[in-house]
């Protein structure tokens, strides 16, 4: 392709709400344009950037087995309604009415649709697995879109859906489908972790994300520095903890402790460490059919963790309980504690609490709390992992020590069990000839996300840094002066010599001033260039590393075989 | 691919409503399914055909020089308001606000799009012209969707725009599109005419249309017998009509013709064939601003045609009038004639009556007609091309005899001129240094309709007919008996023997009946089929047609050889 017939339209006006590097360098160098909140083109470059990382996709899903189809952007509510997920999918869910007032709804996610595409249609085990996936654009109504191609509103995702006769056959399939993420990071040449994570709005049990690591990224990952165990924050587990510290051993009494209705407070009055202590802390939570006051305890050194205390409870949503609510449920806040609770208040205890004694709480009394209590007599659903892990807290799986790290969600595999096909009566005939649903798993890679990433992961404060993988083009030519015509001569045959060995080049042959080009290249960031300037006359070229911008002079009878050589 | 694991759900249903072969075998034999009233998923067979289709599109436009881009699904409302299409476009624009209220459309077309994409970002006439298209999903809500991927309301089409910097430069580009098209139609195998079109809601002047010639297609095209020409009824001209009947020769004079109130009965009363008749079509017209009756006059022996007749008056929509609105605009039904008309309605009289003489008209006067009438004295925008040619009629290119056949419209290509770059003031600097707006083409395919079209045209009462460009598989290799071990083993070497060749092979290894597997191919269509079956042991198989279905015997030693060669 020759510069002067590419649509690049590159610009030094940054765009307004960009902050993050990907955003700024893929709208400045002509990747992308934004037509509205979170809606974004993909102007030629960003399309053949975007159809490189598609191609990686679908190569190793086709290779794992699945089979590409494509489902329709637009959704029947009918669909959602059965699922029951229209009516707890938040405002992300896109609604809307045809002109006969039926009720669609704009795609977020296909669980749905793709149960409708196999039920009645798979009606035996002998026809499984299945493993249908699509590369097709996507709609969530953010309430903030931000981040440009991160968290936009309209955007194409790789959704896969597979279809099991049993729990084991799906595991396999999540095994196989966590190998096959793997490899298309590592063919983009990614740096990433596969972490446990919590399954949201899509349900199920088990999943995985993969983690790009970006010192930008959105979301908190929790690694250990000894073994391979990574997860979300929101799903990460760690061993139990445990303290040096003498406990305040105690019988079982009521202490008045006025005024002390922090933590700090009473474990520095009472000479206790935070550790024994029990804090409470009180939630307003939204479920489907009611709201009400839930509390969870944790230890007074620990943190609540938000998802894992809404999936606790199984909330919709939690928000803090305001001081009306809290005293209209009963409840005396900085005394809250699990003994003597109101009647009817729903409540969950952190299950590292479960048998510990000796621990001080609040006695649901103003002005004084319990000491030497022992967590005991509470029925076992009471308990449920609650913590936040923190840096510095032990790996559950070797015991080493967990960091916490930033990292971009790229990919996301659930195993989902039935959730779906029961609810949508998906059924096939096991071998006994007995109606079962399906087992299913799904699986999702950003691919319009994935672009940003890519740059993320790549720039520097002049532009975009773009892998042999993913550049739009390998190598530029430059052409420093187009109106001396043997430069730009050598430069057409060194152009038309490469493009003939299949090498993805680009010829600047536009007529502006070298330094305006040579400003294209670094903002754009193919991975080399060859210059053709001044020193041609003596039969000598420059080729320049966009991640190095180090420049070499070498002779136009070598320069092939070093680009050649460098692309391999 | 192993038929045992390709998810292809065949049936003998033939899914309601569906009466055309495309929609009923497209679907029975597992390349769509129905989600919703126009909308379908493709599955995997389908996916392929897609695919296969898109290549070939992709191919050409980027030989072209057209760019790749993509555009999103949902476009803000605001652009539709700047060019004025968001309140004249009809409900087939799916308008939708989102969390916040802000209005956005499904995109059926991307005019708008495509100039904020270009505009300000393209400044001279150096940097023109430019081509941009993408194969994306459109949505337009019909209010009757038929014909499965026909008129569906999700489909993905092929739309390209183009800029430049004169109209002679956008008709260079038009013509270059054109043979693109025929390039593309031709590669796909099909049968079609470039016919000229009427540019409807997307606008500007000169358009044409590819229509693929199929006996249930829904456009009447107008087709010379003598040479290249070729209309969409609605756009078609003919040679000026003329007769060998003398004319009634009289003086201008009003004759009293009671109950005399259609063509046929004033004609027959005063012995004149309605060629010396001129007939009165009374419409109700909406414009954008307000409704009017309008009367469209054409010769007693033709037709009105509506689409011209509303591109005449410039209405959005043309409705019969009630004898209500005729009464109120003061016109006298079965009486209405050019000369004498109330004052302030609106006429339009066919240009083959401009300067004719010797004709018969209503007086509008109850029961009066004028003879003797001369058709002059009217300002020339009053003639306009209204009529409906009919077959028979002769070529306005070549005098040859006009004929009407049908036709299903794959693509479209347009010539826009200003229209979008005048409203979103979207300008150039010329050579002069002086703005202008951009002259800009739109060209669209309709890449899903092409699949039905595909078989529309090609299928027999058992089922589809793919031929090699298209079909998912070329070869299917049917193991009659596929517990026959040697039956297998062979089936499966020949199957990997073709795979390596690169042959899109497909094995039937299914444990189903023979019969089953033989109408499953004659349904789904692949070009052809390897039976391994009895005469296996005498190292004979059969070669199946799909087409003509004739059965060949011949060896295992030589039926590769012979795939191979009908594969070329």
């Amino acid at each position: 392709m020759r510069f002067s017939n590419l649509y690049a339209p590159t610009t030094k006006e940054t765009p307004k709400d960009a902050q993050l590097p990907s955003h700024i360098f893929l709208t400045r160098a002509g990747f992308i344009q934004q037509v509205g909140s979170g809606l974004y083109n993909f102007l030629p470059m960003g399309k053949i950037v975007f159809d490189k990382i598609r191609q990686v996709v679908k190569e190793e899903m086709d290779n794992a087995g699945a089979q590409e189809v494509q489902m329709g952007v637009v959704s029947p509510a009918d669909l959602w309604q059965e699922s029951g997920r229209y009516s707890v999918f938040g405002k992300e869910l896109l609604r809307f009415s045809d002109r006969k007032e039926n009720g669609f709804v704009l795609g977020p996610t296909h669980e749905e649709v793709v149960v409708d595409m196999v039920r009645n249609r798979i009606n035996s085990y002998k026809q499984l697995p299945l493993h249908l996936y699509q590369i097709t654009t996507k709609f969530r109504d953010e309430a903030r879109p931000r981040f440009g191609l991160l968290r936009g509103r309209e955007f194409t995702m790789k959704d896969g859906y597979s279809f099991h006769a049993s729990q084991e056959d799906l595991v396999r399939e999540f095994n196989l489908m966590e190998a096959t993420y793997t490899r298309i990071l590592e063919r983009l040449g990614l740096k990433f972790r596969a972490v446990e994570a919590d399954s949201g709005a899509i349900g199920g049990s088990g999943s995985k994300e993969f983690m790009v690591l970006a010192p930008n990224g959105e979301d908190d990952i929790v690694v250990c520095d000894g073994c391979n165990y990574g997860a979300n924050i929101e799903a990460a587990k760690r061993a139990k903890k445990t303290t040096t510290l003498e406990a305040p051993q105690a019988n079982p009494a009521k202490f008045h402790t006025p005024n002390q209705n922090t933590i700090e407070a009473v474990g520095a009055y009472l000479h206790v460490d935070p550790f024994y202590t029990i804090k409470a802390v009180i939630k307003k939570a939204v479920f489907q059919d009611k709201e009400a006051v839930v509390v969870f305890f944790v230890r007074g050194c620990d943190a609540l963790q938000e998802t894992k205390a809404q999936n606790a409870c199984g909330a919709l949503e939690l928000t803090d309980a305001t001081a009306e609510e809290i005293e209209k449920a009963g409840l005396i806040a900085g005394y809250c504690g699990p003994i003597g609770l109101p009647e009817g208040v729903e409540f969950y205890i952190d299950q590292e609490l479960e048998g510990e004694a000796n621990l001080i709480c609040g006695a649901n009394e103003q002005d004084y709390h319990w000491v030497g209590v022992k967590v005991a007599s509470f029925k076992p659903s009471r308990f449920k992992d609650l913590v936040a892990v923190e840096a510095g807290d032990c790996c559950v799986a070797c015991g080493g020590k967990l960091g916490i790290t930033k990292g971009i969600e790229v990919g996301h595999i659930f195993q989902l069990g039935q959730k779906y096909s029961k609810a949508m009566n998906a059924t096939f005939l096991d071998q006994n000839g007995k109606a079962q649903p399906f087992w299913m798993g799904c699986y999702g890679v950003g691919v319009s996300r994935l672009i940003a990433v890519m740059i993320e992961t790549s720039h520097d404060e002049k532009g975009c840094i773009w892998n042999l993988q993913t550049a739009p083009y390998a190598v530029e030519i430059i052409v420093s002066n187009t109106k001396d015509e043997e430069s730009l001569a050598y430069a057409v045959s060194l152009y038309e010599s490469l493009k003939a060995k299949g090498v993805e080049v680009l010829l600047d042959d536009r007529n502006e001033r070298f330094g305006f080009k040579m400003s294209d290249f670094e903002l754009i960031g193919f991975p080399y260039a060859v210059v053709v300037g001044k020193d041609f006359k003596e039969g000598k070229v420059e080729l320049v590393s966009r991640k190095t911008l180090e420049k070499e002079g070498m002779g136009i009878d070598v320069v092939e075989a070093e680009i050649l050589r460098r692309l391999v």
